[in-house]
C-alpha cells in the first residue's frame, strides 16, 4: 500500500474524479489553493496497492492536461501592458507517492 | 513519531473530534469529499508517538462505526425502482499510518 | 524530495504564503481547523528537495510566531470567572517532514 497525494487544478479535478470512480479507485478530495495563478485546486488522497500505482498515475495523467491559455489579468505579468493577453500554462497535476507503514479500515 | 491520516464520515467526525480532545490527542481536521454516497467526510491529521498509535487507533475505532442505513435515492442503484429503499453502509474510517522523518514545532 | 506538511494558525498563514511565493517555494494550502482555541488554521503541503529543507523550515519559523494573547472567552478556562481575561499562546506552526518514494508532475 502506498498513498498518492495529487494536487490537481480545478479545471481537471472533476474529470479526474469521474475517471477514478469509473476505474474503481478509492479516494478523498480536499479543496486547496495555490500556484502561479492563485487559482483553486483540489488535493486528492488515494490509498493504492503497489501493483496499481502505475495504473493510478496513468489515470491522473490522462485526466490532467497541462495546456496553454491566454489571460488578460495584469496580475500575471505586471510589467506588461494592462490588458495585454499573456500565455500561461493551466491544468496539470503534481503527484507525491508516499510510503505507508500501516493501513486500517474501521 | 508517526502521522495518522484518517478519513472519517461526517456522521462520525464530531464524535471523533470530541474524543480526541478529551484524550489529549492533538490533530487538525480538513473538510473533504468522496466515497460511494459522495457524502462529505473529514480528514484528520495527527502526529502520534509510536507507543500511542494503538491508543489513537482505538479511539478512532470507537468513534467511527460502520453501520447500515436505508436510503431511497435512485442515485445509489439506478436499476432498482425509484424510491425503493436500499441498504448502504455509512460511517467508518480509513486510516493511514505514515512514517515521519522529522517533526518540529515553532 | 521530501514533503513538508505544516499546520499554521490563521494569524500567520497569509504572511507565510507571501514569503513562500517570494522565495520561490511551491506549495498548496488547505483550510483546516483544530487546536486548543478551535480557531482556524491552514495546512501547507510543499515538495522540497532535501538540500532546501532547512531553508523552507526557516521561512516557516520566521513567518509563524508563537506569542501570547489575552482572551476573555469563558470557553478557555470554564472554572475561571466569566469574562476574566486569560493568557493564551497563539500563532506558530507544527511541521512534519515526510519521506517521498516518487514525485511526478503532469
Ligand atoms: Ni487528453
Ligand atoms: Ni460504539
Ligand atoms: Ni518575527
Amino acid at each position: 500500500m502506498k498513498m498518492i497525494l495529487a494536487i490537481v487544478q480545478d479545471k481537471d479535478s472533476q474529470q479526474l474524479q469521474t475517471k477514478l470512480v469509473k476505474d474503481g479507485f478509492r479516494f478523498t478530495r480536499l479543496p486547496s489553493t495555490g500556484g502561479f495563478l492563485k487559482s483553486g485546486n483540489s488535493t486528492f488522497i488515494m490509498g493504492v496497492e503497489e501493483e496499481k500505482i502505475d495504473d493510478a498515475l496513468n489515470v491522473i495523467k490522462q485526466a490532467c492536461h497541462t495546456r496553454s491559455q491566454y489571460v488578460t489579468s495584469s496580475f500575471v505579468l505586471p510589467e506588461s501592458g494592462i490588458g495585454d493577453p499573456v500565455e500561461v500554462q493551466v491544468g496539470g497535476a503534481t503527484c507525491f507517492i508516499l510510503p505507508v507503514d500501516k493501513f486500517v479500515r474501521f
